[in-house]
């Protein structure tokens, strides 16, 4: 997530440059020809130019709306793994108890037990987060939004049984990573846990009820999640969107040539920083879509799921009462991840 | 569902080449009989073609943002059953227990009533499938977005019975097979194994509810379904964007005919080119909407159904603790079914 | 609702030859005054007539967009209908148990209770259509949307006695119609027997309030039915749609003809064709919009209740382990009810 | 709630005279001045008013979305508190019981309280109504979508002790007109008495909490209601809604002007009823928005609440088995309030 | 929020006065170059100014949309707030019973305990509406939406433990502020109260389990506003917005310029007022959509927390029967916070 209210131009710069010189070089050439070689034949009215122009904007807007959806709902759905870890929280502290509040083992037991269930739920969330983060969608040689991103240091991503070792031991570790979905596992274990603590007596049948329905919960989310990652955009709608843009902005310099022509000899050089200027703007509402469109990519526009993780772990490391808590996280180069 | 970024050119092609052959002859005829047989009278102001273009926009951005939303809706419905059947498997595997658990009778027979549970499952979300894409919603000669598909070997898709034979024992198959949803009643034995648990006393009255409760879960979703599948995008609508599009693609050569002419004699010809590509942009739209529409067609916009049914069974049958597990789903030709 | 993908000509028909003639016969009176009695001042410049298009194309759209909505939801809410009836049928069947299994009157009074249970299940389910589709919203002469659908002698709708014959006895339906809201009613007997039931043993609380609150589910989906029925589109909002749509038709061949007699004279004559059409295209509109409205009037775009209904008497009677299931609705000329 | 399809010239003429007149005595005055005297430099090229006019078509457009869809979520919320009214009348009339059925002073007690309880909910959906249409959102001189309802002697709003005396005995009634909320007092005053009942022993916990959940629910509705009444549509989009329209409208005939003389000197004069169609057809959009904002008005827009809170009484009463019920609400003038 | 229905020329004076200013200079030296020295060249010809207005239309009116409904959900998620402390109450209010009602010990300690459960709420909606307020999302220099309303003294926020001080103790409160998230740990306490609670037998588990839904749910809508606060509509929207606006704003003056002086020369003069009002129309909405953005920031467009608060205190102090209610919050210069 970017986090300055103005966009710097060191940010708006790598995405633009190439497609900017692409739009000179190319209006230039067509103003060459028109005006030194006098090919006047390139001058085409603006009408059907125009009329491109109409599926352009029904196409990127209709991209750029759908792109907003999906990265709104990503925030969404994190903004509810946040609720419900808070109310995993005090369920976890206050449901459960020990048959006998004078049994120092017990007492000590239980204590374990409810460190456990934060813990392994500190280790889901991280297990989501690097899930998601860990394979990208498209293998495309040139995505500036994630270039940006991995050029930070900050930013570089461990390997799942890394990210895990502050939460689980290490052989729990070995153990999940062999399994083809190790978040779906650790809710698993957290579920058998419950089972565990409710024949134990620690758990009466209506709270064991209630605390595996937020295990239910986690698993819509988790599965939301996986969704929005694993259904991109369709590209029906996302490539002709390019398409259509990309097809506006090759024909538009000859429509714009007519009209400059119309007002006099030398007005047609004013073709070149029109033509750049309003390719630029047409390119960039089709960049914006298309970059917004993928909120688990480990790219510029991602719903900031480490410090999301991080807030969580704060909070209910806070309800254990823990004392050394970590801190919030940073923005850094104004990108929160 | 289509996997790569951009859709190449050979999955274009067998949508385009009909109607770009039709839009190239149609306006070759017109620009002849035009400049050659000098029918000046063929060119007809602009403003009628842009008036109707209005009502062009309207209806294929309409059919388009709608088509979109069911096939969203459709992909979120699938995203609730993963989530929904991970849950499943968490309730059946730690709500059922033994009244004794020393006794090794009571011991395996509920272990194999878990295991009844979930492949049950795994063959009603099989049922849902098989019955969804069984039957086109229209009966159509051509329909390229389907053609595409079924010309690939690998998403042949087998009668119902073959694919339940995975999960069910053949004389449960024959039985089920005589419903006339298959997939409804599946469920309803769900609900009777389960009151049988219960009477038997694996099963608290509790426990007993909240897992009939993700029955009615499962029946919300598949009703979901089956209600995108037998109520398609009204057809006062459909059908009308369709109509007016071909309309306005009848009545646009004409407008720019007039157009180009004014410029110069010889500039009517550019009229094809800029013709052809202007139809086929609308042409494109109308096609992207009407092929997006239905989502359960086994056509090449459909929601991956098999790789989800696929990946539930890897996650329950992890849970189960079987070793074998299947490989996902890949896409074949860059379509995932 | 119409299955088709295709709307025949025989459909549209109907709709649109009154208006077809009148914008026929309006545009060649234009005409001929403009040409042959040169009538000059007719002509009257184009933007004027635009700009009332803007208005017409925003409530036009509106109305359009509104009007599915309005649509969809009906279909949703009898989607859920369907999901929660098949929901009660498998509660009733497992839910219900006698307190002694071996007591061959309680098993046969139970057994009788669940079928009770269920076919007054399917009475409510037919009481809610009957009285949406009983009376129509607004008063009209001429409605083409209905007089389609009662022209067609299997649509004739029995009056509600009538169709509860199926499911209740004479003397309750004799005692249900008495009622302002029959539907209501049955209900709230629904209710009244599962207390009975529970006050004698065949339902612990657990299971009755679990089954109580289908109750209030139905309760909901009907009051969502009957919402519909009696908010119609906001009159505001639906009129002016219309009046702004015949404004811009009355308005437009005076703009057309300006244009088309900028190229030439006779050109002039080309005005009546495309008037034609485009006055067809937004009038087209306009009915669209207005005959999607209300999807309980008995017309061609109503939901298909009674198609709906069928489909979950055969799904509860298939449960209740009855054989002469009757069959399936079908399409009679391609509308279904 | 305006009743019939086409809305009267009866209707539409107190909203419209007023602002007709001064579009034609402006347009008037600035033909005069053209033609008469010459003025020609009040010809200005259409462009800049188009400019303002796509500022206008955007804020008017989504001032009229808004206001619908707070308009119907209004009625909504309306439909709801419906729904779970009746499922309130179900749930008091069969989860309470006596211990004892056979002691007639218990099954008497039960039933004063039974009623009590359905008539302090009619009390309190009354309440609800009362106070939503008291107070004006704004205090405006002239409101004519306001004036037209408040003309009709049927719709004389009484006092809320007044409108209480019905469901309520006077000291009750004494008491609570004291709290500043009235309604929510009532609420507190249903929890109190269930709570009584479930001390007596006529209802389990069990059924305890899923009543007290039925109160929760209409506190959601009330609170829903509260939240449309008291935040309006914010101003700083619905101000300048209207002042961009009128901004509009100030301009428009200079433009119209232009236009009109291009075809011909006496020409200017058709400037007078063209703008006067025009601009009625703008202000009329603006006003639509503006009326149907706020839905609990005592205006011809209303949610008609007082037509669906008797709907709820005939209920309620008909489930109580009373005998004279009180009859529909009809409209008055085609308006239901 | 604003509480007028027209807004006052002194509120939108401070956010118009600057760049009205700028637009006046800009075009008048524009014109004079062009009029005076006789700069021809400045005429362009409107067309790509009318292209830029295209992708200006779609961005400004997104960022309208998408601000207005972060602003409407802000709205209902504290209308919820509200709906769920009144049930709260009730809650606290009804549940809790003392297991003898004679022992007058109980009692006095119960009442205790359900003044603290209502108190420490009030505290809780106090800490999350400082918390949302304290710290702006953007460190900016000029914001006039904000100025507006920090120029009034009696909108001046306390520091959260002023705030505070009215609800809770001063250990309780010292102890409060030392943790990173003091409402989440408000929460927590009241869970844990509701444990000790129902240890000590005032509370049985199936009354437990429910009001610790409730406080799952105000975790939830704390949630949400933590997220719509800290997940500002995104920087690529919203920025490119604020862009496209200014790019179009600069390139106005020319394309009227050439359309003025085809009418007349000294029509070249119209240019400034006409581009100043459309300039203005813009760059308003730019504005409208920008301050409408973050609804939790102390500006003039905030959902009124404090107001909302107030009436949550009274509703709920007088169920606890207190006597000497605050009054509600009135709006101060027509904004209520």
């Amino acid at each position: 997530m970017f986090t300055t209210k103005r966009v710097p131009f060191t940010v708006v710069f790598p995405f633009a440059w190439r497609s900017v010189i692409i739009f000179l070089v190319y209006s230039i050439v067509i103003c060459t020809l028109y005006s030194v070689l006098d090919w006047t034949f390139l001058a085409v009215p603006f009408v059907p130019v125009a009329t491109i122009g109409t599926a352009v904007a029904f196409y990127v807007g209709f991209k750029s709306n759908s792109s907003y959806d999906r990265l709104w709902e990503a925030r969404r759905i994190w903004g509810s793994i946040t609720n419900a870890s808070r109310s995993w929280g005090i369920m976890v502290l206050d449901y459960l108890s020990p048959q006998s509040a004078h049994d120092p083992a017990q007492v000590a037991e239980l204590q374990q037990a409810k460190k456990e269930l934060i813990y392994r739920h500190l280790a889901y969330i991280t297990a989501i987060r690097v899930q998601l983060r860990q394979k990208p969608v498209w293998d495309l040689h040139h995505d500036v939004a994630r270039d940006v991103v991995e050029r930070i240091q900050a930013f570089k991503q461990c390997s799942l049984d890394k990210e895990l070792s502050r939460f689980l031991s290490d052989s729990e570790i070995e153990n999940l990573i062999k399994h083809p979905n190790p978040a779906t596992i650790l809710m698993r274990q957290q579920s058998a846990q419950l089972r565990q603590l409710r024949d134990e007596g620690y758990l009466s049948d209506f709270y064991h009820v209630d605390m595996e329905r937020m295990l239910v919960e986690f698993y819509n989310q988790q599965g939301a999640c996986e969704r929005i990652k694993s259904f991109p955009f369709p590209r029906q709608y996302a490539f002709f969107s390019y398409v259509f843009t990309w097809l506006f902005i090759i024909v538009l310099p000859y429509g714009l040539l007519t009209e400059m022509a119309k007002v006099s000899g030398w007005h047609v050089w004013l073709t070149v920083p029109f033509y750049t200027v309003i390719a630029w703007v047409f390119n960039t509402m089709e960049i914006v879509g298309d970059t917004s469109e993928n909120p688990f990519e480990n790219s510029i526009n991602d719903v900031p799921m480490t410090a999301i993780c991080r807030n969580i772990e704060i909070d209910l490391r806070d309800m254990l009462g823990e004392a050394n808590l970590p801190s919030r996280l940073q923005a850094v180069q104004n990108i929160l991840m």
